[in-house]
């Protein structure tokens, strides 16, 4: 694919893996999309700057330290980080993305950043992405990847990725990093505009607790080494990498939902009927977001009454005599009428599964969305309230 | 006052009182407040309608059964349930507003009410008020009164108020409900505006989930009973008025934050130095709400970097090199330096307290506000992870 990764144990967190490498045997187009928090920590500040350029080589990341919130001082340590790992291997620093992960207001412990850098380096191979998947963990259960080959001008595509969310041994945030690549040959404004498409039923469709964080980011590397070459839309072959695009986009994104800090639940929110898709989607998100919805889940509670709350305070129109609840097959609201006993039990059944869907009808027009989202259980609450330190 | 109250056990819930009743002895004045949600309990938009009159005798208020999404049914037993108390007291059915809290999507059990309604007559009484409080209880702990009296138009005036809210043994919804009675006369305009000063400052800025009820309902009837009349603004005793009915309704609200269910903090959200009011409250409110900070807060957990991230994602104007965090009086984050580990240490202690303000100071200009939260604990989830019956 003409990518190369690694994983190491710098030193950083206690006794993990803390430090990735990502590279690229030539100049790659790159695309990226970060956090939409006003506080942006320093790796997203430098590297949002230097993505804009359209081209990159690669991408160097840390786990246990955010480096946000930290000043001047921040920005210049994730220039040095960048700036390190750029000499270790031999490419100009402006051609080196970086990425923190972890605490906010902590500062990067350079000294083992440093170190890090030249395990890194030294550990860079064709196979390494399970490795740099395991390294970017935070309080993750499991590593996250996903890899799609599709058929595109004649050459065999691959799009691979692999995400971080939803946990820390340092609780803090349920930052999410995703590192995608493809071997396709596209340039840099067409794959922006891809990843725009495949994050928007994705990435920006997953909740896990509503919070935002500081160091999100998003990036995808095109080498170009297989040959297939993405033309620029109107084209077929442009539909099809965006959507192999999207779908490993999704596959991870869900990744991140099911490995939500403390989640024993899949739940799929979908939305039909709404006046528009945006308003579809405030139902969707106001339900998937609604702590006594989630609550409930973790429960198995048939407290249906909270999916049509949820949906009425969300902003949407809504008019309970023509809405309808469904959880996967069984209908527990109808347009006022409410489900009978044996419904109720049947729908306490449907809510002990692993993955379940709530659908919502509005029955007032052609809208429709989708989000997906964990429960809110009681390891939700003992890892997030732990001691930082 | 010139009102009495009752509060009985009608068997809507299991041993428990269920029913409340206040009557005024004459025709009062009166002012409501109602959910904002698109999808509002039948009694609820019974009671819009009475309201609107400005003028009523009485409130028939249950717990145990929302009487919400209940469809067309719900709202003639909303109907049915008023017009049995009224005919009870001997008063025209318009009169009188109805009330409902507990779980959504069930239908009240209209021959409990009826018995109940008997009994709530009988009851009554001018001492009647804390007996009420306990009967509109759902999972909160304790009743919730408060009480004022200041002097207008040369005679003692008195305010007092009665609310509910946050915790069900049927969990369902942080429902909120507020009875305030004052022997004042005052014209129902004045008195509505007054509310909404009152409510502005108080119920608005309380947060225990993030979620809104279908069945919200703050009800000031005002009886002139004491002589003391408020005249219409602007005037100084209209001012004292509003101050005083403002004071109640903070005392109220402030109880509902401090029983939030599971809770063990309060915790003051203060936000100095916005661009505009409106960003303050809007970064008091994404802090408030942010279920990472809310854990930490359970846990006593220093983690303030959860704080400077939600007003990050707040929507409001926030530079991070301008703005300060205190923990009290403790100053954990100053203009991009991080506080050193003696403050940190410090700020656990702060935070291990049963009561804590963080403010947040923006400097960027003069707007300000403060929103009263509570902490997101392992309770939380127990109480709204069992099964509804």
């Amino acid at each position: 694919m003409g990518f190369k990764a690694s994983g190491v144990t710098a030193g950083i967190r206690a006794n993990r893996a803390d430090m990735a490498l990502l590279l690229s045997d030539a100049e790659s187009t790159c695309a990226a999309l970060f956090t939409s928090n006003r506080v942006a920590a320093a790796p997203v500040v430098l590297s949002r700057k230097r993505v804009a350029t359209g081209n990159c080589r690669g991408v160097i990341i840390n786990s246990g330290c955010a480096n946000a919130c930290t000043g001047r001082q921040g920005f210049e340590d994730a220039v040095e980080m960048a700036r390190l790992a750029a000499d270790a291997v031999g490419i100009p620093e402006e051609m080196m993305l970086v990425k923190s992960t972890g605490t906010i207001g902590r500062r990067l412990p350079m000294k083992r950043v440093a170190r890090g850098k030249e395990m890194a380096k030294a550990a860079l191979s064709c196979d390494g992405g399970s490795d740099a998947a395991k390294a970017i963990m935070t309080t993750d259960t499991v590593p996250k990847e996903a890899a799609l080959k599709v058929r595109i001008g004649g050459s065999d595509v691959t799009i691979g990725g692999m995400c971080k969310g939803a946990g820390m041994i340092y609780p803090n945030l349920a930052t999410m990093l995703c590192y995608i690549t493809t071997d396709a040959e596209i340039n840099a404004d067409d794959l922006h505009e891809a990843l725009k498409v495949a994050v928007n039923k994705s990435f920006n469709r997953i909740s896990v607790d509503g919070d935002q964080s500081t160091n999100d980011t998003l990036v995808v590397l095109a080498s170009g080494a297989s040959g297939g070459r993405v033309p620029t839309p109107p084209h077929s072959d442009y539909d099809v990498f965006v959507d192999a695009l999207s779908a490993v986009a999704k596959a991870l994104a869900t990744k991140i939902v099911e490995d939500g800090e403390g989640a024993t639940k899949f739940v799929t929110v979908a939305v039909e009927g709404a006046v528009s898709d945006e308003d579809a989607l405030m139902v969707a998100r106001a339900v998937a977001n609604s702590a006594l919805f989630k609550t409930a889940c973790f429960g198995a509670d048939p407290n249906w009454g909270r999916v049509i709350c949820a949906a009425g305070y969300s902003g949407a129109e809504i008019d309970e005599m023509k809405a309808e609840i469904f959880f996967d097959d069984i209908c527990v609201y109808d347009k006022g009428d409410i489900a009978d006993e044996h419904a109720q039990g049947k729908l306490a059944e449907v809510m002990k599964q692993r993955a379940f869907t709530v659908t919502i009808k509005l029955n007032l027009g052609t809208g429709s969305d989708c989000v997906y989202t964990s429960d809110f259980s009681l390891d939700y609450v003992k890892i997030n309230s732990e001691y930082t330190t």
